[in-house]
């Protein structure tokens, strides 16, 4: 077979997305044993950088070896007990796996939801959680499917004060948006690494704080083969040994017991995107997304297209538009893939099929990239015989916004 | 903080071990989007190579994204329901990471054990099944822990003529020894990246049967918000999302069906160490393991040194000796990384701070390396004032037996 050639892109989806390449570097390192003095080193190290991320002193802020679903399968599975209640607010396809992970746990799903486009008022989310009493709310900030931004700034703190634990799928809007994780109260949250962050998909940073980890703790079993006289093996324990929070808590704690061999080249990625991302600073990067997310509005609605979902409550890092008429979705996308290198997304759900997501995250999130795209998908969709679109108003509304405002 | 500053090692430990150079470049290559055509078809290719590697015709040869016991969990979970039983041979550390899989499954237990440094003779197991009557076999192939390679090329045969599904824990021994899957009738094994193959940890390749497919599709159940009305869901569904294989085979397989976002850049390091692989020869492969490893014992055993465990039963990867009368195993292991950059390994259970591991795994086993080694390993162990230790016969040794055998 051949070596690998990988031909070149500009991926404008919500991800996975183009890292930038001081992270490759990094990430062609040398291997450091798992326990060796300097890779422990850059572990708490990276668990420092990810404290600064979610801006949280939660000691217990450290990356799961998994993709993002991982991450949240980790929280889930830790938290929930067979036949604890759960409540999960639903704007989308991510809601739903949400559901579906604490169903896995053995957890009795409550919901509620609004249709895709919309969030749901908090108000309405805490008057949920006063008819259900559930143990745990479960809930995305970034619902990516829609391209809906969830506001969740104060459901931690109701929830807080009715002895509920807050869990929050971040991985979208992860340094993207600013997530100020104990100012809002929230117990548990887990970011993602390949959109906002950049880094390659496969490594997943969590965080939570001591009441989620003292819950968590009541079901600890330390795994047979390691197990000492000291440790209590309780019978109602997490499903998962991978994905046992309680046994990473004791790998990158101080006790430093063996469990999985850490992803060393991942972890370098990590720790290489989030000093990146820490040196940009969470707010700078924060009003970047929104810069280029605005800078990208006007221009497809000057282009011709029509936004999708509610305006006030959007994803800096996703422009929903509605697909035009007599335009195949997948079609599209297939051909503007095979021929320019440039991919947007469709979706999933109820809204399959009719709107595109034209995602701006991370390295991508800079105005070459940006202007490249629209002159291409423009002309392109004006070639396809699609009615009013104009590329060259779609290119000045984007020229203007970047001359008339500064980063 | 500052940027990663990786200093050099010589890993001579069981893993992780050293990556091949030509793994790194690959994994420096820019990200290309899940469902990209150009993507999905180096996911094609890397499950040919896996195929390859375990010589096998499975259809069902892919990775999973998680480190070696993401990919033991996601086989054992899978097929392992509550009220199975399960019967593991337990020769070492990693048997009992089995148990503990199969136990948090739901799985019924029962063992056959043998002590550390020996092996258990397959009609012994073959009797226990008829014993037992389990309904899974789950069995490591090399045992790290003790560095003993447990013999399994009839033990397939019996369970499949009882019906019983045998799992194998290849995962140290994977590319480093012929395991031909098909040939020794094993229904699912679970291979290692970070030994023999010298890619990073994070990706685990396995391989499954069309037998072992079937029964893990009783208990499918497609996650909500994806699932059609053709979609049925089972109600003994696997406790795991993320590591349910019949999910795995739908993202995997024709369907394409959206479950995790693939980690791109760890599968292209899959592929390249694969290709490396392959090219090299699986057979040829495995001699060159032998080869270094024969080299390792006997240049060891000049430098004064025991060998521990049933020599007829050896890992081709791991030489084990006794750690010299005087010697404290932690602070030795240490200043050797701590001044020469070399590592090796101590062990876990009964023998632990008794026995050192020295690895000759994948990328790093090769004559210069070894060399290197075994005179800075030598005069070190020498200049602790250790008794009959005589590094030059070390080193003899280990160069006459290189120049009167040919690889």
């Amino acid at each position: 077979m051949a070596s690998l050639k990988i031909n070149r892109r500009l991926i404008m989806t919500p991800g996975p997305v183009a890292v930038d390449p001081r992270v490759s570097q990094a990430m062609s390192n040398s291997i450091l044993g798992q326990f060796d003095p300097d890779f422990t080193d850059i572990m708490n190290e990276t668990m420092e950088l990810i404290r600064a991320s979610f801006k949280t002193i939660n000691k217990w802020s450290f990356p799961v070896d998994g993709t993002s679903r991982a991450g949240i399968e980790a929280v889930i599975a830790s938290i929930v007990e067979p036949g604890d209640k759960v409540l999960v607010p639903i704007i989308g396809r991510f809601g739903y796996l949400v559901t579906e992970l604490a169903e896995r746990a053995g957890g009795i799903v409550h919901t509620i939801e609004a249709p895709m486009g919309e969030v749901i008022p908090q108000e309405d989310i805490i008057q949920k959680l006063d008819e259900i009493e559930p143990k745990v709310l479960a809930i995305i900030h970034g619902e990516t499917s829609s391209g809906r931004l969830q506001p969740i700034d104060k459901i931690g703190h109701a929830a807080k004060e009715r002895g509920i634990y807050t869990v929050v799928d971040a991985v979208a809007t992860y340094l993207g948006q600013d997530i100020p994780v104990d100012e809002w109260a929230l117990d548990a949250v887990i970011g993602g690494a390949q959109k906002c962050l950049s880094v390659p998909s496969g490594i997943t940073p969590i965080t939570f704080n001591e009441r989620f980890s003292e819950a968590i703790n009541k079901r600890k079993r330390v795994e047979k083969g390691i197990r000492t006289s000291d440790d209590k093996a309780t019978s109602h324990f997490i499903t998962s040994n991978y994905l046992d929070l309680t046994q990473l808590q004791d790998y990158w704690g101080e006790r430093r017991l063996n469990h999985h061999t850490e992803a060393t080249v991942n972890i370098y990625g990590l720790y290489e995107g989030l000093k990146l991302a820490i040196d940009e600073g969470v707010e700078a990067r924060a009003r970047r997304h929104s810069y280029h997310h605005e800078a990208m509005k006007k221009a497809v609605t000057a282009l011709g297209l029509e936004i999708f979902g509610d305006e006030n409550h959007e994803m800096q890092m996703v422009v929903c538009v509605k697909i035009p008429e007599g335009i195949n979705d997948a079609e599209f996308r297939t051909e503007l893939l095979s021929r320019f290198g440039i991919e947007i997304a469709g979706t999933f759900g109820s809204v399959a099929g009719q709107i595109w997501r034209i995602g701006t995250m991370g390295y991508v999130a800079e105005k070459q990239n940006l202007l490249n795209f629209i002159t291409a998908f423009g002309v392109f969709l004006q070639s396809k015989g699609t009615e009013n679109i104009d590329p060259a108003a779609g290119l000045e509304a984007m020229t203007n916004y970047y001359d008339e405002h500064e980063l």
